[in-house]
């Protein structure tokens, strides 16, 4: 049951993608073979035209357009000709989208986090039977329904949840021994260099925990995660958000982690330590320094070489992991950085792209594990979740499947009108991930789960 | 010459006075007797009337009220009827003020810093003919005063100031043993809790030096003061922007820096590593807290009593004298903390003020120390100007000396026309800080200094 203006049964329905980057191919892929089962009319819009024509050329149904979400008449044009809206945009421009589908009565799927922008639409969307689906891609998304899944059918069983962590992370496939990293980047680069910047709020065994932005590198965890192996997590900003939304109000533990390789933060710790990763600041004169001038300028002068100098201030040792990897991303030579003006995160992520930058024949890879602590009849028990998911070639992603099959499905079944809820919301509602998550089962998505009684409970 | 509307030859100079707190001590009292010499009037304005009547009281001719700086109508009209206006109130206030004197044709001085709404007066304060007199106080103030004397000395010598530190820090007298910081409040206890927030800016040897708040008391270094002994500095936010105000602007070295008593920085890094100077996070719970368990949200869960954990965190040793200053403050004990829903700033700001109170017959100090380097006819000179006030009791302090006397002698100056300076100014110009150094050197106020000829240039 739609609201839109220019409904009608017998018209074609017609959803609009918005954006056609990395993240869209998998995305436009199903959809565009659903158009074509059912009938509906798909257009495919991003700021360049070519990356929408490569993506749509093998599907002769859907149209390709340049769309430019700063031109208001084109935008409100465009929406308002659609009945399902997704924007792939980046997150700053979804606000932009969401006012034009309130004002042309259209559903608006995302895989972004709720803003506060997008938050207040919510009485507009209820009142004008709207769905603005946000947070259902993988991070957030999957792990909104997966954790969801396992959470209500605890409580269905009679089962109180007591503790949840959950981790994800977007990681290259072992495949290589050139990078004493182990890690290149498979998704947004920027997110990757400012992660971490904010004060990390979990709850721990009843205890609030807050990890100040710059320990949270240095008080990553260990995790093993099933069929695995072992990776580092570090905490994400606020785990306590969500114990509302997840109906987890009494919950002891709830932690949310980012995944790295093992290695990976005491490493990037450094460069926290050092003040590279500061996205703040600008510097001067950053177009006519090398990287090591750069890195100079980080600490005091001294006669030392700059390798003893760094290994010395921050108390490892000159031949360190940490150290190895330091100077395996060219941060310690000659090169000039050729960005003027730039804050210390700018430089560090523009040498991170060439040196995390996955080649054609590299693959990624994507890994989700939840842990559940729960009480039922008396006894503890301990139910572990894992998701891996393996990418095709640096251009058929796992990242690009995990993020954007979940925002197809999700639009897919709300076309077909299988999707009830309205307002602003979040996957964590059974009508909207029990079949988002059969679906995904059904194209190759799929969590592996195992549990193990652990102690009788002290009386 | 004034340009003010209400001014004529024969009508009594008025200067208004806002503010009556620990600060305006000695500057109401260096005007009130001013004012009786030269027959001016004389009003002193503050948020309740007591501490007005109270500084005021020995003084019949000087008219104490209340003043409260959010209401207009009061405002305008007490500031219409001055000639001179001094701004003592918090910094945030001084806007508000400004733009009345600029209204109303009134000159203004102030202690604080200039911000960029004050500057925005410049052109307007240019065109009334007003003058504008921002940072002449301590630091900023005599600082800069001092340290123009000499730069411009150094100049008309001939000679060129190739290296720049300046130094200063409001510190207790030492006459007890009973706290291991060696230190206690003499002024803004805010301030002294979330100093070294941003980064620190400087350039040593011709290098930019950046430093990441994080690292700023890590980072601090001992500095020798003539006559004093041995004290810790840290860096102050931006030592580069005065380089053009200074006229040094080919400086290979310039460091502004914080003193501290021996050992207080790397104390302080401690609760700085802990997460306990946030300013920005609201912590919950805090109200039914106590200290002990605040500072233990702040570390993971452990089986280790809490004084070893964070000795084990931190890499010191659990007898340290970061830990035991640590101890000595409170923060590992049972009190309950009280404020509700409070950062770790303010939190620890509570209890430091608990702490770090100076008793009634404690004495504060201010110590001042510039150290130059400048070629002189082919010779590098180091010259090294310092200066040291004793307060007299804990209501005659040495900071409000420092503070208030320079604002109270160059408001006298500004009434007796002896300033021709216009625009919104801080006291780098010879018509001010000539008389102003002059009088505060008779008031008590006084430099050493001392040269040292060091090396010959290699040609």
């Amino acid at each position: 049951m739609f609201s839109s203006s220019n409904e009608s049964s017998s018209a074609p329905k017609k959803v609009l993608v918005l954006g056609a980057g990395r993240s869209s191919i998998y995305l436009i892929d199903y959809l565009a073979k659903k158009a074509l089962e059912f009938g509906w009319q798909m257009i495919v819009g991003d700021m360049a035209l070519e990356p929408a024509r490569k993506k749509t050329e093998i599907y002769p149904h859907v149209q390709a357009i340049l769309f430019d979400v700063f031109d208001q008449k084109q935008r409100e044009k465009q929406i308002s000709q659609a009945d399902v809206v997704i924007s792939m945009l980046p997150t700053v421009y979804h606000i932009h989208v969401a006012r034009a589908c309130m004002r042309f009565n259209k559903h608006l799927l995302t895989a972004s986090y709720v803003s506060s922008e997008i938050r207040e639409l919510n009485i507009e969307a209820t009142h004008k039977n709207l769905l603005v689906l946000m947070e259902i891609g993988l991070d957030p998304g999957i792990d909104h329904m997966s954790a969801m899944r396992v959470i209500n059918r605890i409580k269905g069983e009679g089962g109180k949840v007591i503790s949840y962590k959950s981790y994800c992370g977007g990681l290259m496939d072992r495949q290589s021994d050139d990078n004493p990293w182990n890690y290149k980047f498979t998704w947004n680069p920027r997110n990757v260099v400012v992660a971490g910047q904010g004060m990390v709020k979990y709850i721990e065994s009843g205890q609030y925990k807050y990890i100040p932005a710059h320990q949270v590198f240095a008080r990553a965890e260990q995790i093993d995660v099933h069929n695995f192996g072992k990776l580092e997590a570090y905490g994400n900003r606020d785990s306590l958000s969500y114990r509302e939304a997840y109906g987890l109000n009494d919950v002891k533990t709830m932690l949310r982690g980012t995944l790295r390789p093992l290695g990976f933060c005491p490493s990037w710790q450094v460069l926290v330590r050092l003040g590279l990763t500061d996205s703040v600041h600008r510097i001067e004169n950053t177009g006519s320094m090398t990287y090591r001038d750069w890195v100079k300028t980080f600490l005091s002068e001294s006669d030392l070489p700059l390798e003893a100098q760094i290994a010395s201030y921050l108390g490892i040792d000159e031949n360190s992991e940490e150290m190895q990897r330091l100077k395996w991303l060219g941060i310690l030579g000659e090169e000039q950085i050729g960005l003027p003006n730039a804050t210390p995160a700018e430089i560090l992520q523009h040498v991170l792209e060439k040196r995390w930058k996955l080649s054609p024949e590299e693959k990624d890879i994507i890994v989700m594990q939840h842990e559940f602590e729960y009480e039922l009849n008396g006894e503890i028990k301990q139910l572990v979740t894992s998701l891996i998911v393996r990418g095709e070639d640096n251009f058929h992603t796992a990242m690009a499947k995990t993020v954007g099959l979940p925002v197809a499905v999700a639009a897919r079944l709300l076309l077909e009108g299988k999707i009830q809820e309205r307002g602003v919301q979040i996957p964590v509602h059974p009508d909207i991930y029990d079949p988002v998550l059969d679906e995904l089962e059904a194209l190759g998505i799929v969590f592996e789960e195992y549990e193990v009684v652990r102690q009788p409970v002290q009386a």
